[in-house]
């Protein structure tokens, strides 16, 4: 396979975002995600092998995923041959991680067309294996991925300890090496006050919440990553059953609170929702976290019903194209961040613009 | 005459802001007043009057007051009968001191039908006569009030010296009992954060500078009222002549101030445009602070011609819609303060519907 670059993704609807089948409770669970950190055995980690040898990894994974493999035509990104621009695009299409993104040597990335099935090389393990679809659909991601894994473990020799199971670099993730996220839109939780006491609530059950880019990042537009940390002494569905019965509970917290927000001052959500509205569609200068805030706010609008034609597409199309990465490619160059706030605020109102009066 | 209520005035486009006649500047000077303070010979000031005595001037003013001396219909409204909200409408409408709407016995006000003259009877003097006109435009409202005040004089005994000229309840308006004022829009001089010197440089010149109802109001929206504190020891006509240069000066600065912030940063002025209007156009609360300054905002947009297709007069028209007495007027009851700003942001989302998509 030869490399390519970012653009052959960019007229794809983005897998997490778009699609019909976007499953139970997707106004407010954005996104469903499953990564498998697999490594090879007998090969050192990533972090402890030279070039050379990341690349003989990456080539020996290259080789074996196909079309067959994967399900669908395959694209090959070489972190390192790409520009910065482009490697925050992927970032921002959730295709790979912030830290994959920086490093050179022999990381490679495979996506299938579609978006919703991928696999970083020489991440933190040989292989970080991913599938994501939109809404809160854990049980189909689990067979689709368990199905590529089964694939791939029958080609590739992976590291696995008949005690342990499956070995990866760092020990959290040593046992079944599965991380199950769900992007969940809590604004209501947030307005109510509620936020603090509910992610207090979901530490306590071991669980981590993260922002919207992942680990260390904050969260602005009222997103959050909700995602597994137990991976050892229990089997795959049985983590997926008990974290699944989390995220309903919270979707359930959100959509009360929601109710609640409405029917006790219903002119403070209608202000909440068109202000946001209003700030998108007519400013000039419109900073990153202030869009997604604002995305939020028009978010939660259309969930209520609060608008009367306004397209979630509009919104899901705006959240990634506002993003500094789809911007710079969008506008074919570099762009400093002053001219990333004008570029923002102008696609924000096009976009609103055509989505309604 | 039968003492009437604001309703009489409510159809009325408002005087100082509406008509063709809006003379040089109009976009920064949006209005031009002249009041003159009269007081009849032999008798007390209002303030040390009885209630008996202030009753008899007030009907001695009111029985030489016909259409003939106004030169057209003649309202009356009696402070004492009017509802809170009705004297609220004739403070917005800017035809009574917020002073004046508080006195009870005697305080009496008469309106020319198109709202362009009026007198107060029993404010601080037992006469206030008051000439107001949209734009920048002292010497034909010097005209108009000078024939009236002369017509005035010939029918009433005027408390006069011929050393001092007209006495007045205060010293400050001793001899020509002249205040005229011009409320400035000055968004541009404060964006660009030249206001506080220029309205230092303006009070060295001996004119008082004050909100947009008069003594002790704040400048929100932008708006100055400049008015002369001299009033001794010139002519009228020596006091207008210098009062009018600074005026032209300020109206220039203001010019200047708009082209440099458009040149300087074209996207900051269209983003404070472009955020007033959005707030305005699809918010649900609305308080009446923010409110004028997102019409400063929409105005200096409209001057600039930053609007594709927004008229003046919308804005002209939400300024006195969204004042507390208005909107209660309009509503036909009180309203609480939360009721308000719902009810502010209701009209300001339909008006600017109706002016623009």
């Amino acid at each position: 396979m030869t490399p390519e670059t970012a653009d052959v993704l960019l007229g794809n609807e983005v897998s997490f975002l778009a699609g019909a089948d976007a499953g139970n409770g997707c106004d407010i669970a954005i996104s469903s995600r499953i990564r498998l950190a697999r490594n090879l055995a007998e090969m050192p980690f990533p972090g402890s092998a030279s070039d050379e040898m990341r690349e003989k990894i990456s080539d020996a994974v290259a080789d074996v995923v196909d079309p067959r493999l994967f399900g669908g035509k395959v694209h090959l990104f070489e972190m390192a041959s790409l520009s910065p621009v482009d490697r925050d695009v992927l970032m921002e299409r959730r295709l790979a991680s912030a830290d994959f993104i920086r490093r050179t040597g022999g990381a490679k990335l495979l996506v299938r067309n579609d978006e919703r099935i991928s696999l970083m090389v020489n991440e933190e393990d040989h292989i970080r294996l991913q599938a994501i679809r939109p809404g809160f659909q854990l049980p189909a991601l689990w067979e689709e991925i368990s199905r590529i894994d089964d694939r791939l473990g029958r080609k590739l020799p992976f590291a696995f300890d008949e005690k342990l199971g499956y070995l990866t670099s760092c020990p959290t993730n040593v046992g079944t090496g599965m991380r199950a996220s769900v992007m969940l839109h809590l604004p209501a939780l947030t307005l109510s006050g509620r936020i603090g006491a509910t992610v207090q609530g979901i530490q306590k059950l071991n669980l981590a919440v993260r922002g919207i880019y992942g680990e260390g990042s904050d969260n602005r537009g009222n997103f959050y990553q909700i995602s597994n940390q137990h991976t050892l002494g229990e089997s795959e569905e049985e983590i997926l059953g008990r974290f699944s019965a989390v995220i309903d509970q919270l979707i359930n917290f959100e959509r009360e609170a929601r109710a609640a927000l409405l029917q006790k001052d219903r002119f403070g959500m209608l202000d909440f929702v068109g202000r946001s509205f209003g700030a998108l569609r007519y400013a000039y200068k419109m900073p990153g976290g202030e869009a997604l805030n604002h995305l939020s706010g028009v978010r939660v609008g259309v969930d209520m019903h609060l608008f009367e034609n306004l397209d979630i597409r509009c919104v899901n199309e705006l959240w990634i194209a506002t993003q500094n990465g789809h911007l710079q490619k969008n506008a074919g160059r570099e762009l400093s961040a002053a001219e990333r706030d004008v570029e923002r605020a102008r696609i924000c109102r096009e976009k609103l613009r055509q989505g309604r009066n």
